[in-house]
């Protein structure tokens, strides 16, 4: 940590700030410059946490030096995570690609969609059962009987299944039933849920906020983490903008910025990003390209007939091309589609 | 609903569309221009939610034209409401200032708080007892005890008190101990909590989102006003935009948008948007020149001392001499501050 | 500048960046801690300008201490400034309205205005004659022509006239018939025309960049002072953002924080930052108690006849009923309209 | 265009715009729905240029149908423009990569820079000889000099060379030594300099603007077409948001998006808009899969002596592996890198 402090701070006020800095048992350093005195604490910031200093007379600005996340920080476990969901893992030498409708609406849906992303090349089935809807007037999902669906589904196929939760009553029913556990975007800093899904112990997807910094984003995680589950993957969505011609904007430098600072793995949704099926597949073969541990690709038997989100969703024969155009790209940068 | 059609839809195309909406009982208008044909769509849309047009055969884009948000819409609702809380109202012709500590630290501190407020010129006494923290590590907030203290701060001076709500648990204990529950920036798309809120019957304080647009804002109050509960006051405290040199970059315009398309009140916090104490007075002064409600202003004895944002909170005597200032400015603008 | 190393920086990496500096005639402070070293840089940084040390051999990141801009800078120059524009001053104890049309069209239009204004209370006529057009196919100005007109205009109200120039070409013409150059927003970096606009010596008014932060619009100011120009009048119109409701989003923060980083006069434009006119009185009467020392407000004798933003003009009844609202205000925040 | 009444327009309202809209030429077709009515124009709206009908008494807000671009939209123009540059061309069969410094420095500079690229692979040398910068003081390129040396460079090596132009000065001396103009993003709406550049005829790359939606940046495109210039590449470079990890976030989107909307060729910048080296490969990766129609890439001799822009910069073997690593994926896609 370091203060920075006015120009016109006093030598009292340098005084106070040090020796308020020795009382909580750490060290400073002081750099008399031209025009500004600096700082320097050495030791363990919690002490001061919550302290304020910002205002302490005489101080300019305070800034931090370290990452307030640990668990999640590569610096402090630099070997990449690898998540393991039912037969599958996400973060190793292979792209895995989860696919499904937006929501799920009935048995034959799901079941049709299984089968036929199973066969394109898809590793896990997702599929909403809670849906977040702007409007209260939207379609708001199956709830319970929609979990029950996706697990049908995995019975029949073998894909593991992963469906977001969007409340404790959610997570509660969703254990029951699935391999992996959605956080959404809207959800993102909901730290209640946070903390409640690190609790199961089960794989969890943290999709980015439409306005989360990446470092808040690896902070949402630290939650799940801090409750004793490792098993967390990120996922970009795209972020909000001042464009209007996609849905968000897909920030694929997320990619390599999370490789540099996180050990957790990272998939890309090009499909909730744009919300134009004409942009998925470039979208998607970019991420993949990018380093991309993953895709999540909205697929729909019937996407004119969706319930949610239709306009993103591929057809199957959309989405077996899309397989299998990126198997050599995927092959080429090292992480080949099984 | 109004469907443009691509240049080089076919009739066919064209016929297909009309045809389906003819046959979900509504009406069509056709436009044929020099470059595109457009559909205009008379009667409920609610017929055609979730039938995905914009991805039918020679369809450019659809465009609404009325409002998703019906409840909170002044169109159908032209009358202002005035929402109770305690002895107080908010959205008539006056000003209401709720004001307290970021953080419930102690019994000391909050009942300290409410007694100068009060004597300073506010009429709600705001505390946090669940805090969202962007990190697990910060200070998480007192809960259950913290909402005990406040209501003793009621009992003792009389200002009812507003309380952050962040999950199920903290809404059936929050019901016994306070006047209004917040709903706070982070939690704005919670559509489950939202709806819990609403089923309260408790006037709710509904914060907009760091990315929120204003539409969607007013959406997520439908979902209170949806369970049947009318009581929703509005509060902007900023969005996230590209300058750092505020926390958050206060938003003013929401204010005269809000009165243009809701009838519910809003009110504005500059403490939490500019998370800097020396741009709260004059924010505070733009709020109340622009119309708003109300204000919430962040104090606490020792700023220097508090848990939580302690660098955006005024003192007790700061805080003085704001509702000071601002009294002739709200007196100029038709809501004297009592 | 202070020089965070990376954790695991080498004993020798440290070195070499502590002789670097060294021999670059700069002094060091080194700070070790648990986790990462620090080193604070004492002396003339520009020194260091352009030596790239960001990728030295375990250098983690660099933060600067001090500001870019000088001249603009109230930490050099704590006085604030006035900046006389023809028999009116900006940046003192008085309010300044600066009002006119989008664009220059006729002479009647342009005489019509200046007198309707200089009544109601205005004290600067504002007409546009380069209009820089998102399309090329809008109207694109008067030019010289346009010029001449606000020259006549002033030479019968007296009011002094700004006038925004757009090029060098633009820069020349307009030295020989206004008070004062603007500089658009979209022109705000265009350092060319800052550099020539500050060789004129005539008053200016920077407006800030759509996508400008403030620390890049002090920088900008900074090109126009460095010409040996100290006249410059900073105009903040909206910055851009997510919100669709509002053609910009209005950053009233700006003043406050102008205020306490630079000792230039700021002025606010609701007229443009809204581009509605039901929004341009409440954020007029904002901007004033927000403490800005003036406003840019847009009228027209017919505003449905404007070639350019007519939807955002003010109609002469409606200017002169906001003048008569805005008295009051003015005169509580110290800065009365004459 | 689509005008769209308030629910409260009175019949007569509703006979005055379409009497008016007819007495201009054009036609109309009326939707009288249950909540509001919607008049369809049909016509050359160029005839309502200007007119303003957003204030007329009873609408509510009108909706442009058709894009205000038309020589670059692909809608008039379906087949893919391919601009000629020295002996290569962009927008066809061939990735297309340009490299160089950010700034030209030396001539020993842009020589070894331009044998070391061409030797890696790539077609066009690019650096800067007019520099913006945030700040006067810092470098602001060698201006003719500048572009001196890079054409020395081109006659020694063949590669045709691409420099800023930032000033109609800048233009006049470019137009004697360089292939091709580039248009920065900070200039990207400086009209005056649109137009000049397009009356060159040379080649212009335009990069998008900072906070420029990709309507504006065809509308900016346009300026140049309109001037009888249609050898227009455009160049993502990254967009402003609230994310600090990286210096801009890179809108690879924007490649489909450009690709459904104009013919013109589309490269990107994946330097510029990251501002770190580790994150250039990834991303230049994930342009070509996107489908770019090339790169433009930063490279320097030594990057730690860089005076502009080092720490993007790659050294000729990062460049050389760059490369040999984008030769397969480029390939696969179609577009082979010679």
């Amino acid at each position: 940590m370091i203060i920075i402090m006015k120009p016109d701070a006093s030598a009292a006020a340098i005084d106070h700030i040090v020796n308020f800095i020795r009382q909580n048992g750490l060290e400073t350093h002081l750099s008399t410059g031209h025009e500004v005195t600096i700082i320097g604490v050495v030791g363990d910031k919690t002490a001061l946490a919550d302290k304020n200093l910002e205002i302490a007379e005489g101080v300019d600005r305070i800034l931090p030096v370290t990452e307030s996340y640990k668990l999640t920080n590569k610096k402090f476990h630099p070997e990449p995570t690898i998540v393991k969901v039912g037969n599958t893992s996400i973060g190793g030498n292979n792209l895995v690609i989860m696919s499904g409708p937006c929501a799920v609406e009935s048995a034959e849906q799901v079941m049709e969609t299984a089968v036929a992303i199973k066969k394109a090349g898809a590793q896990i089935l997702r599929g909403g059962a809670y849906k977040p809807r702007t409007s209260p007037y939207s379609f708001q999902g199956m709830e319970e009987d929609g979990l029950r669906l996706m697990k049908e589904a995995r019975e029949a196929t073998g894909l593991p299944v992963v469906c977001e939760v969007t409340s404790q009553a959610a997570i509660d029913a969703a254990v029951k039933y699935v391999d992996m556990l959605q956080i959404g975007a809207r959800n993102m800093q909901n730290f209640f849920l946070l903390k409640e899904a690190g609790k199961t112990k089960l794989p969890v997807l943290l999709k980015r906020g439409l306005s989360a910094t990446i470092e808040e984003w690896l902070n949402a995680a630290e939650y799940i983490l801090a409750e004793g589950n490792p098993n967390v993957v990120l996922c970009e969505r795209g972020i909000r903008t001042f464009e209007t011609a996609t849905r968000n904007t897909l920030d694929l430098s997320a990619v390599p910025v999370i490789r540099s600072k996180s050990h957790l793995p990272i998939i890309v949704d090009p499909s909730h990003a744009t919300g134009v099926r004409d942009y998925v597949k470039p979208l998607a073969l970019a991420a993949v390209a990018a380093g991309a541990d993953g895709l999540m690709i909205e697929t729909h038997p019937h996407p004119e007939k969706a319930l949610s989100d239709g306009p993103q969703s591929l057809t199957f024969p959309q989405f077996e091309e899309l397989c299998n155009t990126l198997r050599p790209v995927a092959a080429l940068m090292g992480k080949p589609l099984a």
